[in-house]
């Protein structure tokens, strides 16, 4: 599902939106069973911000497709910023315990200068 | 209602006043469905603080107003800050889940030079 | 997948098992949206237990079902009585809130006389 | 609105529904000022159970009603009592404190002989 | 202050009413010393139940006098089975430490056949 | 230091008195080592109460004791049924990890009939 | 390791034990691979009690055994049973996720009447 | 009461203390009704210290005085920074909710140099 | 177990993986008991990523070895940035107490610059 | 009890260790009262580390010494310093409520540059 997004009404000044998704699965390619997790998006918003009803279809998409940590992480940060094209954002994704092993992995974007 | 104030009595020091409202309901203006959230408010006085009682009356007038989360919360810190005037202010919305997703929006306000 | 069961080696004592899945998912049949829960079964074995691995592949083989709440955990617990026989089970089902309101279906079997 | 049902495709076994409500608010009838409390529901059912979105949108209905704690909670529970005719259910009501004391309505519901 | 009551409007059905006041504040007589606690009375109303305000500007009565714990409790449940006449009561007060030591005491009341 | 009691000035009403003590500490008579513990007594007094300013000095003469576990726990039971002569007396204490092992005694006396 | 006992000073009296465990290890016979979990021992002694440093060293053992969970609780509760001859014991394993699956085994000993 | 102080006995080094009184209470002026709060005072002594016992008696004389929650802050630290001329020192007064909302203030003073 | 890696297929982008092993156990060199801990990895990777299959066997194969808390953190620190050569990265180690004392080892790397 | 070193096995690399004892206890100089409360020691190391056995036996030496918080404090942080020649070391006192107020002490040390 594409992600759309809806003017930033308040672009002059630069606040945060926080989303928290406690509820996204995917497949693991090594061993086909699902995995589970809490994708946290944090970002500031330009000119354009994330409409919610969109990311949540976008994120179900990942239901059935076999993909590692570490990229999903990274591609939905990439596919983010494409669409909204934000100030900074970053993006956690907190997995649930495999052989006794949990895993976080936290991407980040910054549009030019550092925080 | 309007927000009333009243004058800072410590005015020569730069002490910090949170409010935490926790009761705050509007309407969301796709589905006319109630939303929910804890509004959190941090500001450092300067000639005036926020009268508590006007503050608990104007936020409960937003319970049939129809309005985005993004755009409650920096109406909420525009208000404000055209009422008191402070030195700086955020305002925090953390709103409850909805299709699984729950949201926190933070604005901020500068009188002067960064923090 | 079918349940798979290995047999009890303390059939003379009465004791208990709790097994938690906490990653079990389904499909709304009324939306198409997935539905997110947490999985309890509490039984006393008899004459067989259930195989954990078999168990996970089972309960995954939802991952793709529309059902609802009520549905799911009355059929997890009849398929469960089926393959093992227990002496008493208890399956809750406590589901992701939607809409603002989260549901917890409990339900019991008993082979003999109550507790 | 009036509430739903549906028929109970498990008659013959005597399972638990639990549903929290965390989004409820009235009118408190003496002070004009907003309530807010979870609303907590558990029953058996008997031939039919509630459908939730009928019952979302119910419990919207008391946004703008003036009603007292204890009333709003025997209310709710002879309004779901009517609707679904269930074996036995409870309606729990924890409101927000106000002048420093909160408080807990619980209300039961028994079709025939004692638990 | 006296404790004020309103009639019941459920008489028929046997519901309980629980009541937290955080803020409770007496004087230890022996020490002088101001002592703090939870007061927290949970009852089954029958003609009539304790109205709020009233219950909260008589347990501030308590403010400036030297009372013991065990004696607070007891007074406390007397006063209020006698301005409410409930089928059964409890009042419970949990105290802060004093010298490394917490204390909280139960008090309950049974209008006829214990529970 | 001898326990000392105070008259219970309710003694036609059965209520609990419930006394937390997170300071506990005994020698153990093995090791040489301090031990540990938080002592918890509950108890429905008859004729008189424990006075809570004793009871402090009284454990306190445990610090330089060596005494086991079990032996403590039942050692103080006896010496406040003793004292008080309660309707009954629950003594617990919990403490700390040892090898990683942590402990709870739980004792209890009875006037009468059972509870 | 052989568990040791030492006499209960307190035979006429009945009261309780509880043992907490959290550093249990032995190895799943199926992989290989190592199992974690806590172990909860809680009893009524008669004529002994359980020697802890004894019961440290006995659970040791497991460390490198090849063994199921409900293999190992029912062995535990066996072994304990004949070495201290309880009033009655109950032990709990509460073992660490394998699979985002956790179980939680519960064996009971109860020397003549049940509780 | 006045404020006592007793000599710091290490000068030449920076530490800090840490005081927590989650007893205060004050009055409100405008509606007479008691307020309830948790102070909370951080420092680095310079050349004395605060008696911990005068602070006690101190802030016990809040109990019967008509003072807003901003003035109370503000006044307790200027009142401390005169009895102990601390190096720096925060006050944080953190109040029970009133009209389902809580404050929080936090005033700070420092000798010299920001930290 | 040698530990393994596999390409970083985002290497333009500095991000953080974070992966928690609550099931670490190794032996106390002095006195032959097991210790039992939690360690904690964070770095960034580089060229390469740790594979977490061999990560778990190698943190596995401490089990049977004499090593202490100080030097079992650091060792596994310089394992690790043999491997896989991460940009910085963090090892921590929480371990559960013994005799009263628990402790927290944490080292880290720096590829170049400080972060 | 002197406190005993080891030598540190990894100097050239700056890593933390910290130490968390939960059973500190002493006597109140003014009182004769016992103190309790929980000691954190968290250091750099340099030549040597800090051996935790010898560390325990010191602690339990203030367990009869008449000695005030923040004099404690700073007399374990000298006493440590001495015996190991840290990088930089903090310690922490954090104390259980006296008169319903608690206390926390940090002191710290720096070898040479500040952090």
């Amino acid at each position: 599902m594409p992600l759309e997004t809806f003017p930033n009404q308040f672009p002059d000044r630069e606040y945060e939106i926080e989303i928290v998704c406690p509820e996204f699965t995917a497949v693991c390619p090594k061993t086909g069973q699902p995995d589970f997790g809490t994708i946290t998006i944090q970002y500031v918003p330009d000119r354009t911000c994330v409409e919610l009803k969109s990311l949540k279809l976008y994120l179900q998409d990942y239901r059935d497709r076999g993909i590692y940590y570490e990229h999903s992480i990274n591609v939905i940060l990439d596919d983010l910023v494409s669409a909204c094209r934000p100030r900074r954002m970053v993006v956690v994704g907190q997995f649930t315990p495999r052989g006794g092993i949990s895993s976080r992995i936290t991407a980040r974007f910054q549009a030019e200068s550092p925080l």
